[in-house]
């Protein structure tokens, strides 16, 4: 398509963040965009059912006050230390809107989350890649302490799962001039969060969300916690009226019903392990996660011949055609119903590719 | 509070945007953020109570590819030619972003809606204020030919509820450099659109919504409507998954059920010209509205004396604090009953500030 002249040359330049594929139909095995395999709980969905009413004809609470008043007990801060956004994606655009002016750098590692660069070059600020370690991820020592307007990082990391420690995410926080934006979409999954920090860092931004451990990817709510001045400044650069009047609900309600939650991601934590322990012994290589999700190497044949190999199968993971991530798949943690369909499909794949299928204990292709 | 040093300069200095009161509460006559004063349609109800299920664990269609289908079906144009917002608020935010860098000129009328104001200060555009003629409110001469990267006009204008003809529209994008943003918030309640201009000129976008005349600001839908070119550029600055699952499926069978908002605009349009009538009879100055809204300027008294004596009464109207608007008030179009009782409440405030109350046929004050 050609330009019409009137963008602006950020915009004309940008590629648009290309979000995983949501097929139509059910026949699909989704594991690519790591969603909870487990639904919402019943309360949540009958307190939602209740609120179609009449009043969606009025706006919305414009900061979704009860939501801000649930999450801060959730997480054990003050209100006006919370912000709520549009999904925890809207939270990371507030943060790139509220610090980023043209020419600002940023630093992220790599890989990261690749929303962020997007955002980045819609601001005009400037973005420095530093590489993660090769084989495990880890923070390298150059990630610390470098002059920056703002950090991002993931934790636990995407597309890898590793969660950094809280010792470094401390320290990061002490070495860093600007804002530290440390995206916790995936924390509740692992051993530790590090929002206890807030307290701590006033340069501090912790990003959640209940997309992922609590089954509401479709209803779009997550938060920015920091301390009053940095919410107050995220306050300013929010759309009015961001979090719609069902939105709301889902919220509160899931909020106030944590052991829901709590037991649907022991669920998938422990489906996590087993799917890293299956795919081992058919000869991946899989990164320790403590996310939703893992980064797995295949063996011997490149990952993009998976890929393609496992859509013809109406099986969807996640493969990224960059530096660093194109040797592996990203793959959700499905129930475990779903994820004996991907070892199987994985197997079958395995067989198509001329590689052979080391004998495992978790159950049997038949022909 | 003392400002963080994190903020870009133009978050620190911008006074946010200040959306109507939404009291908690339902004993207040609620009469300031134009809401409809009639439900949902039951069919809209009954689809999203249908669709609070299990699926909301995933993310939403990322472009909301249905409702942009049955957008365009509504408008008479192609799916590629609409854009889906959260509210149409966040549509004009993608406006200002696609298309304002740093220094860049945005012509407004004074007054206009304020939000623009906000989204232009965080593109660190400058923005040009040109008065709209004094008591009638219409666009002056000098509106047109300006150069401008963007020229920002709601029609139906706000808060004043006037209508700027069609042929108005049309010269001003002929005479304008930059993309014109025709904010259409307001346009069912009106005679005409200015929408099918969007196929003869390649700047213009239209914007709409649902929160008006569809009864559904508590869901946040709004559009886009341009030429390809120009929504594949708002498609690029647009969050991912910002029109969450639930809102949705509420937008596609609104749009698929037009017959019953055509209803409810059928009565809001009597009511408010029934009000506007009523008012002029109790010595108002109306300006004639196309909105479901009007705009008001009380006899003898200061407009702030008439809403703080209202607020008192639980009556909620909007007063603009702002030149050119305060000395008027701007009354939401309520369902019968409400406007009924705003007019007895309007009674009883001339009474207290020691105001003649003139003989009026709609009803008697009794004491």
């Amino acid at each position: 398509m050609s330009s019409p002249g009137y963008l602006r040359k950020a915009v004309e330049a940008l590629a648009a963040y290309v979000p995983g594929i949501q097929p139509e139909g059910d026949d699909w095995l989704k594991l690519n965009t790591n969603e909870n395999p487990y639904p919402p709980s019943p309360r949540v969905l009958d307190a939602v059912r209740a609120a179609v009413n009449g009043r969606l004809a009025l706006y919305p609470n414009p900061t979704a006050e009860p939501v801000r008043r649930a999450a801060a007990k959730a997480f054990g801060v003050e209100p006006e230390m919370v912000v709520v956004g549009n999904g925890g994606d809207e939270v990371i655009a507030m943060i790139a809107r509220a610090f980023l002016d043209k020419g600002d750098r940023v630093v992220v590692g790599d890989p990261t989350y690749t929303l962020v660069e997007v955002l980045v070059a819609l601001q005009g600020a400037r973005l420095t890649r530093v590489p993660l370690r090769r084989r495990d991820f880890a923070l390298p020592e150059r990630f610390f302490g470098r002059p920056a307007k703002l950090v991002y990082l993931p934790n636990p990391n995407a597309p890898t799962g590793v969660l950094h420690p809280l010792d470094e995410i401390d320290r990061l926080c002490e070495t860093t001039d600007g804002v530290v934006a440390l995206d916790e979409a995936y924390v509740d999954f692992a051993r530790a969060t590090a929002l206890q920090l807030v307290h701590k860092y006033s340069n501090l931004v912790v990003v959640r969300t209940l997309s992922k451990a609590y089954s509401l990817a479709g209803v779009r709510v997550g938060f920015g916690v920091a301390q009053p001045e940095l919410i107050a400044g995220l306050m300013k650069v929010k759309d009015s009226y961001n979090v719609n009047a069902l939105s709301q609900v889902a919220a509160v309600a899931a909020l106030e019903e944590r052991a829901y939650s709590a037991e649907c991601v022991r669920r998938v934590v422990e489906q996590r392990e087993f799917l890293i322990g299956a795919l081992r012994r058919l000869g991946f290589s899989v990164v320790p996660s403590e996310a939703n999700f893992i980064f797995a190497r295949p063996p011997k044949k490149p990952a993009r011949a998976f890929y393609d190999e496992l859509v013809s199968r109406k099986v969807l993971v996640r493969f990224f055609d960059r530096a660093r991530v194109s040797d592996g798949l990203r793959i959700t943690v499905g129930s475990e119903k779903q994820n004996h369909e991907f070892l199987r499909a994985i197997k079958l794949t395995m067989i198509t590719l001329g590689l052979d299928v080391p004998d495992t204990p978790f159950g049997v292709v038949k022909f």
